[in-house]
């Protein structure tokens, strides 16, 4: 196969990878493989399970074409892999190809067609923007984060030291009590498990409703940080638009051009001069 | 009956229509016909039963003698059936009209009839602005309603691959599964959920504690993503008034002013001429 | 007595009204008051119970004495009952001097006598003002709520139609249904009033997770519309101490001017003239 | 040791306080101090417990080591006391020093322990930046807290006054009512309390629903309150930073300019003088 004959299979890959019917179809066949990952967990009679096997090995291989297309319509193969999505999307195929017949790499197996449905944040371009502003919000809640796992820690110390002997289950240690925490602190029967506590320490309420207020005041804060972080990059989108829409005239600009002005009249028309 | 006779009609209609009167008789009904349909649960004697049976009828003739008087107080027939709200009260009250003597059907009429007060939110104009704000802002969550209904879509179909021999009542398959997640997330008894998975799977603790943490943050996207839009909107509003108001002048306006000054200064006061 | 007089008397009630010291007694004693309600609250002997009912009786002496007093120094006698906050202290104190020695009236004695501790509220300006914000706010979110209890009359309606023969404790009528529906949004236990449901009606999680939703969007609506008032307000507050303080000239002034001199320059400096 | 000696020892302790290797290493440190008492949660054989308690008294040296090379590397000594964080880091390391055999006070010096996590916050800085953002929070929300906790007590007062008979554990006295409507606030089986009282007062569930209303609504203005208040003040110096950066010039500098142009042309170019 010459040069040109490859340019061309390649342009016709890549007209062919951004054909709104092809995407709307890798779509469909997505939506269509996450059913039947949900049709799998159903009591199924032997027969459409059989189908349902099959179906499984058809968009195997049709997720498997996809993405040789989209590897074939790429002018430089090594841009391909520089995107995170194509490595995620390759990485799925690849061990959906693997023959598991062994039951707990089946289950495995299995688990790794679910992630999939991933792929539909991959192809949906605002669903990419959508996922890509959660993972830059991240970074800027990692302090906060931090600081309610030192309160969680503290309490979480104070906790297993003293209430271990009462619920062993619930305070026996420090990891355990952690979790108990979160419990307390997604108020799921909390009472319960402040009243065990308050028959031996009557004043254990204090430690509750501290903890309690401790957290929530972090959480709103970091409600509010996000919030305000949005504000301002927002309201910054807007100004720096506004500046290069209408500010093309600037009052320094006016002030320039009446000094000049001044200058003029005092050259120009000059008493002294006549 | 020629046509200023109807016109005439038409009028009176139209008056009668957009009377303040009229308008606050109908809300009236509406609120009296909605207690009835809650008198309707009470068990109350067969006597009192037969009442508000025939209230029920009166009221039925009273909105089919309502919506005529609106649609004959209409200039153009077509348009009355243009307005959803209209439709919605012609068939509200067509059903109502219809016999239900057969005990299942009776009920649907009843059902039919609960939709009744939803006329209030038709008649008042506050409530219908409250309701169109709220279907707008509606698609602007859908990519995010999306992402979420991905993640419990992955998290459902992996919590009935591993919990569904544990507790088949709520990991059976992918839909129970769903309402079992859906459960999770508003921390409804969740501790019990996975104490009883945590028997069998140490770990599992990481599949719920993920999952509280991804709804809960792509919930909190979703408040400030609507927050957000609403705040610029509100601001572009205030924004467009102001222009409208008190921009009369811009600062390129004042710029053109002042370079045609410096224009006439050159051209009239010309040493060179002098 | 003269009326000079009087009005020496006066002006020494006035002042003691707005006393520092005295005001900060005041508020003491209505802690103090609260206290002693809380304490009546415990099983106490009934030596310190026979105490606890002569303070009680020193306090509403005080409370009177504070009242007449501040009856006293007001110059207008008229005007002292146009403050709501007067005839309410007013109401509080004269209840308590009624002799209530029937146990039934008794109990209505004491529970005026907690409302003692909303005079705290009359006294420190601050949380005066903070009421009057929440009472301000109410109107506002008046549609809101009304468009909220319409959502729930109908889910109401339906629910004690269909799952009243199910469980009459939670669905007999439509005011029960009501409470159950409030349970639901709270998230109390609603999945086991599902769950329930469910086991006749297989769809009616349908009914739950819808209600949720609506409720919780028209809730999230009216957090949105409350910071997006309180937020506006704020800036038209910011705009308008701006606007005072630093828009002395607008660029409309400044256009005029350059108009000014322009006409200036075209009738000094015409050429034809010289 | 000479002066000059003195002032070359505490430029070198000083130089090590700033040095960023160290800072880490008190930070690896403070990290490993809190998992050692994590560890001590678990049920250890005696052999790993010595090495622990071993560990232990490492950290508790290495502390001492570097909280004295900080105040050995200050050169004023009074100014070390002055830093809040300095007091709290000295009162840890000192009680960690004492020889605690009784068992009682070893539980108090192993919770003190426990508090040297949060030397986390005392040594990064924007830890300690979050810290004090919540705590310049706080008296802003004073008096909603104030006027929560009113709203708290007259219900508590009510409650105990009318339901202490029906459930004494719930509503004995005036301080488990607190307890109990805490529990109610934040929905923690919260209906099981209201049927429960509901059985002999049937309108009780005014009360409960009264409480839920006033105490959501005041949560509510809370954090409206905080976030406009964080909003305004992100405004400021967004503000001042611009009234730095960019206006050098004003419109009211326009104006005088442009009014000394009139003067000049008035004064240079008067008709009466040719």
């Amino acid at each position: 196969m010459n040069t040109m004959q490859t340019a061309k299979v390649q342009k016709k890959f890549n007209k062919l990878r951004s054909n709104k019917v092809f995407e709307i179809l890798v779509i469909g066949i997505i939506i269509f493989s996450a059913l039947v990952i949900g049709a799998k967990t159903y009591n199924i009679p032997p027969g459409i399970l059989q189908l349902v096997y099959l179906l499984d090995w058809v968009i195997t291989f049709f997720f498997l074409t996809e993405i040789t297309i989209r590897f074939l319509g790429e002018r430089n193969k090594i841009d391909f892999f520089k995107n995170g999505w194509n490595i995620f999307d390759t990485i799925i195929v690849a061990i959906s190809l693997l023959p598991m017949q062994d039951s707990e790499l089946a289950v495995i197996g299995r688990l790794i067609r679910i992630f999939r449905v991933l792929r539909m944040v991959s192809i949906i371009p605002e669903m990419r923007l959508l996922l890509n502003s959660l993972l830059v919000a991240l970074p800027q809640l990692g302090y906060i984060v931090g600081l309610m796992f030192i309160i969680f820690y503290i309490y979480a110390a104070v906790g297993s030291t003293f209430f271990a002997v009462i619920n062993p289950e619930l305070w026996g240690d420090i990891s355990i009590s952690l979790l108990t925490l979160f419990r307390v602190m997604t108020f799921e029967d909390w009472t319960d498990v402040m009243y065990e506590t308050m028959d031996v320490y009557p004043l254990s309420w204090l430690y509750y409703l501290s903890f309690i207020f401790f957290t929530a005041f972090a959480f709103l804060n970091m409600v509010i940080g996000v919030v305000v972080n949005v504000l301002n990059e927002e309201s910054d989108k807007i100004r720096k638009e506004e500046g290069q829409d209408s500010q093309q005239v600037s009052i320094e600009d006016l002030d320039k051009k009446i000094e000049e002005l001044k200058g003029l009249i005092l050259q120009r028309v000059d008493p002294a001069k006549r």
